[in-house]
């Protein structure tokens, strides 16, 4: 097992055994240690001293389902902390399946005008991965759904692609790090935090899989491994959220619009709304609808990346039956609809795909517009506009350039005092007014406000894992804790975060990923080793954050929502400091 | 003796008593104190709970030399921390006539399309100040020297005048508070830290002030006070640097560029090297010299306040001998020169013309602008390019916006690694890699980048207090800690930072300042108590900051400058971090 690092001020590279402090580190624990090891907290986010940490999880790799996870870690751009995005993608058990445990990007490149790639393929005499270095430059400045193509004929069709867009190559905090998905298209986003930007001051265009030959995972007790995964499968199929034709694959994340709108927690106009009039124009059932409509049939979605049963992706097509983009989440249909007051699925469909192109964070990109609208830049419900909006940014206009810098920065730019942002991160799609505990994990996760951190919306909205009162502030701060915790794990195992669904209401599903994992590593780990794995990740993340400068103070929801209740609940967030405080100090 | 408070939100005021706790606290030290006391740490800078606290020194309005300062303080929204900045104008002896200790303003008008003025003056019949307020929203969108005549003519040439520019009504991170000069001008900035952009968020446009019957100063021994004033006049009036025809009155204070150039810590070319070729023709005697040959005469500086007998400010003139700008100070035709490699005077007057016609602070602005150089939208030394950056940033074009929000946003926009700030505040003048003890001062104030925090040029450049080496770290943070500490009560005082010259040099003029001050107060302060309200005033404020979430780990000079060697004397910035914790860890 190695971690390979590839130089990029020398365009070098070196394999080093995996040293034995890391042996239980995969995902989300390793990027989060290793940048933590090595990453000085305060240097140039853009600067030749940040690394980019890839690494994929226990399982990915392995048959175990929904598992093709690959995290990303570094130092943000947009939050100045430490940050993991993570996607799903045959990227990731491409790199696992080479024993690379850990790809580290360190260095820079001194002549800014050229771009790299770098070709990492498993080299069957010397039995282990070798790297190619190639002038990348002539794909640069370009939309990156015309690039992988060109990537593929020159690679074959067996390799996977991590790249970033003009967006990263601006420089933006709002830009993504792209994986291709099962149909090869650059549409699996290592989204949040900027880290493509951090690729691309690395003069990094490409980096290449070439697994054929690799060796692949090795496992200590594969008969236990497989006992686990048949749970797994088990749980998953039997959930109705994450079963096939169920809420994921008919309706995608997008199921949530409606569910949302009807708590009265999906956020409308730059968050002074709980409820859009245009909600059900712009969910999930509508996406279905429509489609079925155009396609003169009903399509059920499909697989982001090999192994996952789950298959939550859309594809959403045009009224000629072409395809428009792939996929609208959740988060996307919300940012670029609700957020800014449209309703046009074809509008937002567009959106979604520039997004996509240009290398831009959706969620970021939406917050970004909304407070932009705020600003006066634009109308609210101005869906020509916003699709300009996002033009701009991609090719890099004067206006463009400040809406890269995401939510916080354009709102400080335009005056704007409503800014939802936490850490500088913009939010998700999720009220915090109207759902406490997501607002407490918006404000005290060390990523910036990110609902994947620590996902309450289970219990709080939908009803999985129990039910609480999403108004509620009553336990929330351990609740928050909780979740934190158990998805430091997840992001660590390669599962998809959406085994979440199954496994806390199915207890054997839940043994079953312990399982799997013990089966893969050896170990003997119950439940509460999970949490106090992923509770630890945790602590490595919030020591880099403080040694960074951001503390406590940094965990705290934006003023506006301390001073203007929230419609049609009119409740502000009521969470006190303190208790904010209590959900890291009691990890 | 009073504080006035202007409630922006309802368009009213309140008179209160000075409360004891405040009895002794002037200026910087009172503005310090109550942002402390009455804002709330992590509010929105441009929010209605941030406030702007107006007050004058000990002195001001009475006879001593020098003492015409005002200290404007509130949260900063360039750098999230407190701010203190302030100017010499008579609308800080206005105000302490009128015996208001503080005028305090606080809320926020929520009909952002209308401005408003606050007209104060002296009631005789009912012995306090009365305020009336007017509508000023034809009054916006402006030029400042278009407006200020407009209320001159309204109000009468007694008034004095406090306003901002169109920067400011941008919500501009770089834009200040101006004030009139004795030539009516509106050219006295508070520029730094965008207090201009506060006073904008409330909607206020204009603070006029007519002390006409007020009281004035009362004294508790005016004898002392005279005895001390006496002193301090004398020391003035016999130190090289501050007597009449002295380096200031002759060359102002750009007599310092030619100085900084020869030890190579003048910041050429945001901050690439430390010397420019084209520093002599951007100093204080090339623009004596120009004056000269295009007024046919020596022309000595004039004062910018009441009272002053140092009289640094110079006026430049146009070719055909009109007024071009007034003044060009060291740091303005530094910024704006130097940094930008411009070696253009007539250009750079234009430019220190315009930021003060929008309300711009030139420090940031030049900062700014050599980011964006650095940043590839302009060539360096393009000056017809940098006058047009400055209109863009006055009219709120695009770019413009952006630029606005200073150094720091300017370098994250443009994803630039060479970023001269602080605490996100852009760097004045002096290199830290040439000129130690300032860059501790740089990195250590509360007030983010600042050389009038803690002014160890004094001793490290030029001789006063002694001769220091300015590449050496020894000893450096104690001389910056004291610096900081004296500055502190020299900005509560109510005497220009200048006297610093005469009093470190001859023990009698600082015996002086200290017996003008037990006069007027009735304190038996001694030099040490001097020090010690200072150190008092930076604790507050470093609370202030704390609570705002910026701790230590910004009190640290940018990485660049510990990678990057500085020609000529190829030295990194090597203080380090404990060093820089201990200068106010030993306060």
């Amino acid at each position: 097992m190695w971690i390979l690092r590839i130089n990029m001020t020398d365009l070098t590279y070196k394999l080093e055994e995996l040293p034995e402090k890391y042996k239980l580190l995969y995902g989300r624990a390793l990027t989060s240690q290793m940048v933590y090891d090595e990453v000085p907290p305060l240097c140039h986010a853009l600067g030749t001293n940040n690394k980019l940490v890839f690494s994929a999880g226990m399982v990915t790799g392995t048959a175990a389902p929904t598992s093709a996870r690959i995290s990303v870690g570094g130092k943000s751009p947009l939050t100045g902390g430490i940050k993991e995005a993570n996607a799903g993608t045959a990227w990731g058990p491409d790199l696992a399946k080479m024993q690379i445990r850990a790809l580290v990007v360190e260095g820079q490149q001194k002549q800014k005008e050229k771009y790299w790639g770098a070709f990492i393929k498993w080299d069957a005499e010397a039995a282990k991965p070798v790297v190619e270095f190639f002038d990348a430059t002539e794909h640069t400045g370009k939309d990156v759904y015309e690039i992988y193509p060109k990537i593929f004929e020159k690679f074959g069709d067996k390799v996977s692609i991590a790249s970033m867009g003009t967006a990263g190559e601006f420089g933006y905090s709002n830009s993504g790090i792209v994986f291709n998905d099962m149909a090869k298209r650059p549409s699996r986003y290592a989204g949040r935090g900027g880290l493509g930007a951090v690729m691309a001051s690395k003069r990094l265009k490409f980096l290449i899989l070439e697994p054929k030959g690799a060796p692949g995972i090795d496992m200590v007790d594969k008969a236990l491994f497989d006992v686990g995964r048949k749970k797994l499968i088990d749980a998953i199929r039997s959930h109705p959220i994450s079963q096939p034709k169920g809420g994921l694959n008919s309706y995608g994340t997008a199921v949530l619009v409606n569910i949302l709108n009807e708590a009265g927690g999906l956020p409308t106009r730059n968050f002074s709304a709980g409820r859009f009039e245009g909600a059900a124009k712009t969910s999930g059932e509508a996406i279905f609808e429509t489609n079925k409509e155009r396609m003169g049939k009903e399509i059920y979605n499909h697989a982001c990346s090999p192994g996952c049963i789950i298959q939550c992706s859309n594809t959403y097509y045009n009224p000629d039956g072409t395809e428009a983009t792939s996929c609208i989440e959740y988060e996307s249909t919300w940012a670029l609809g609700a957020n800014l007051n449209i309703d046009n699925l074809d509008d937002i469909a567009v959106m979604v795909q520039l997004c996509n192109a240009y290398g831009l964070d959706t969620i970021e990109t939406g917050g970004t517009i909304g407070v932009a609208m705020e600003g006066g830049l634009l109308e609210f419900g101005d869906s020509k506009g916003a699709i300009q909006m996002i033009h701009e940014m991609g090719k890099g206009t004067p206006t463009g350039r400040t809406l890269g810098g995401g939510t916080g920065v354009t709102g400080k730019i335009y005056g704007v005092e409503r800014v939802p942002a936490v850490k500088n991160q913009g939010m998700p799609a999720y009220e915090p007014r109207a759902v406490k505990g997501i607002g407490i994990t918006y404000a005290t996760t060390t990523m910036g406000a990110d609902h994947t951190a620590g996902y309450t919306i289970c219990p709080e909205i939908l009803g999985v894992s129990g039910k609480l009162d999403p108004l509620s502030p009553e336990g929330k701060a351990a609740l928050s804790r909780a979740f934190q915790a158990t998805t430091a794990f997840i992001d660590s195992c390669g599962h998809c975060l959406f085994i979440a669904f199954p496994i806390l209401d199915i207890a054997s599903g839940f043994e079953g990923v312990i399982e799997e994992c013990n089966g893969v590593l050896g170990t003997n780990w119950n439940a509460d080793d999970i949490v106090a794995y992923g509770a630890k990740t945790l602590k490595v993340e919030k020591m880099f954050n403080e040694a960074a400068g951001i503390t406590n103070t940094a965990d705290r929801i934006p003023e506006f929502m301390k001073l203007e209740p929230l419609p049609p609940h009119n409740q502000v967030f009521d969470i006190s400091d303190e208790v904010l405080d209590s959900v890291y100090k009691d990890l």
